[in-house]
């Protein structure tokens, strides 16, 4: 695996004043080791990388994070875990405590007392995120390629779309078009919503029929070599109402406003408002009531997100979304979504679809 | 909702000697409230009902979840949830142990501290679950037609392998074959291994091509209305080595003896003895490094198990897998896996695939 991760954890261990770091969030693990697996944890220190797993997949964790060494985990907890700190002598044990379950947590402490290790479980907050959100070039050149993707099922998207097919017809058409053309999977259920579903921001594809004149929103998402891109148009076919005219050109112009004036250095707050301003001040704050944007990576949702209430700076080499929205209840919605970058201090628009209303 | 699951979660709230019950985990959410979105928490009490959700997911929420009482959370936590708790003047909260993470428990005690909430919070578990376990006719009859297209997707996949076709393509013919069938997705990754890639028990299909004589392992499930199925094979083109037709027939017959040996009222360890004894015997022991099968219902994997440490208490109307398998590093693997249920106190078998090395 990519040694430079590694160095970057173990300067944040160092910092945090912990002697070692359990590391159990499926795409954290899989950032420092390349481990894939479902199950598994890291145990990372100044010179140890470790990755405990059970029968299932250890031989695929020895092909996949050379580098680190290989524990299977059989039988109890008390047991193996017991050892494992002894046997590294660790006193100051950081753990993720936003995924750490609090049962998991008060098992270790209960095997910590009944084996008087001398060990402190130190809870730990966004320290591989902390790597995560900065991307390198290889991992912007595959999501960049993600991206790519999304921008062709887009067009298998506009000839697909006629009246009377299906939301999920329309759905499986494009999940179809992204994995033979390159993706491992989806990066997320993909959302095809008509008529007033798209007034749900996260529609499941039903049975509902497209018509005339009504919006159609796709959401989707393409997943190539673990990394993920999102997407999001609203269109429609034969003549748009007035009201769709209407929200359709506001959340465009909230959106480009973002675009433009989203620079390194603010906060994801501030990010938000510039959207956010222009949807209020045509009376539609009310109905945008999602964040503006979020981190895109080997996790669809990570940091930075972009919302009312974060202070998650933006920086450089930083990927994410820009996907302001208005939904009207029993009426239906808009939402037009990038996968953008910063560069240079500025946002560079990685996805290259056409945004209108008609096509 | 089905208004019995929320009478038997109050028999167990009140078991419990609690007078609240937060239900973060998503299934159980669904199972409870039939709300099918990413986000949110019920609170659920003698005489209330309540989902908490953010914007994203309200609509949805209401048309899903009718008989709850439905609230937007709105920013901070610490407004929303000392609102709602002062409200309803509850006291003693239970929460998912195994499913909030600890920062959450953290973040509801400093709540608590700061507010000077007369609220103890209390961790429970696995008490949905208990419900879930137990099938009703419905949850039956749905998990059947899942096992029933995976059964049909299995003589599609015969069709399909041939030498020089490589597993992902394996993979994708399958499971479009599942989802135009009825399948709203897939219960999991579909695992399509070739070769020596058989002995990883949870192998992610690549571009390995097969070959004559040797192991091809396909492990799929349905998912429909929410519900799974599982299902595991393993098959040869052309002449079995000796090596593949001995641990096929010992898996087979280990199998065999779990599906005719296991009766209500075992536990989970002695269930998995039955098939473990006979691979044992033979002198796979170490060979056999999972459990024999898992609960199967709106998860993949879920109560009652069947391994080694379990004592769950199997009874009638729980389906579960029962899924030996033998693994030989470098040389291949095999498991066969049905998924059954209890009923009058022996197993009856769902999965109506033939079980043979060659077809």
């Amino acid at each position: 695996m990519d040694n430079s991760r590694l160095q970057g954890i173990r300067t944040l261990i160092s910092a945090e004043g912990i002697d070692s770091l359990l590391v159990s969030e499926q795409e954290n693990r899989r950032y420092l080791s390349g481990f894939r697996g479902s199950s598994g944890w890291l145990f990372i220190s100044q010179k140890q990388a470790l990755l405990t797993t059970d029968f299932r997949y250890t031989e695929q964790a020895r092909q996949e994070s050379q580098g680190f060494e290989i524990m299977q985990t059989n039988g109890e907890t008390a047991i193996w875990f017991t050892k494992l700190i002894q046997t590294h002598g660790w006193h100051k044990l950081g753990f993720e405590a936003q995924y750490i379950p609090f049962a998991t947590y008060q098992q270790l402490s209960k095997i910590i007392e009944a084996e008087h290790l001398d060990l402190e479980l130190i809870p730990c907050y966004r320290m591989v995120e902390k790597l995560r959100c900065i991307k390198d070039a290889t991992e912007l050149n595959i999501i960049t390629k993600a991206v790519q993707l999304t921008d062709a099922a887009f067009t298998k998207f506009l000839s697909t779309i006629r009246p009377g097919i299906t939301e999920k017809e329309i759905a499986w058409e494009v999940e179809g078009f992204l994995r033979k053309n390159g993706a491992e999977a989806t990066a997320f259920d993909i959302i095809v919503a008509t008529g007033p579903n798209t007034a749900l921001p996260h529609a499941i594809p039903g049975e509902r029929r497209l018509q005339q004149g009504e919006p159609i929103l796709i959401d989707m998402g393409a997943k190539i070599d673990g990394y993920c891109s999102d997407f999001t148009r609203t269109v429609c076919i034969g003549k748009a109402d007035k009201t769709l005219q209407e929200i359709y050109s506001i959340v465009l112009e909230a959106q480009q406003a973002a675009i433009e004036g989203i620079k390194s250095g603010m906060n994801g707050a501030e990010a938000d408002t510039l959207a956010r301003n222009i949807i209020e001040a045509a009376g539609y704050g009310n109905n945008f009531g999602h964040g503006l944007g979020h981190g895109i990576g080997l996790a669809i949702h990570e940091a930075p997100f972009l919302s009312r209430l974060s202070s998650d700076i933006l920086s450089d080499s930083m990927v994410f979304s820009i996907e302001p929205g208005i939904y009207i209840q029993g009426y239906g919605g808009v939402r037009i979504e990038d996968t953008v970058r910063l560069e240079n201090g500025s946002v560079k628009i990685l996805t290259k679809s056409a945004k209108s209303l008609s096509f």
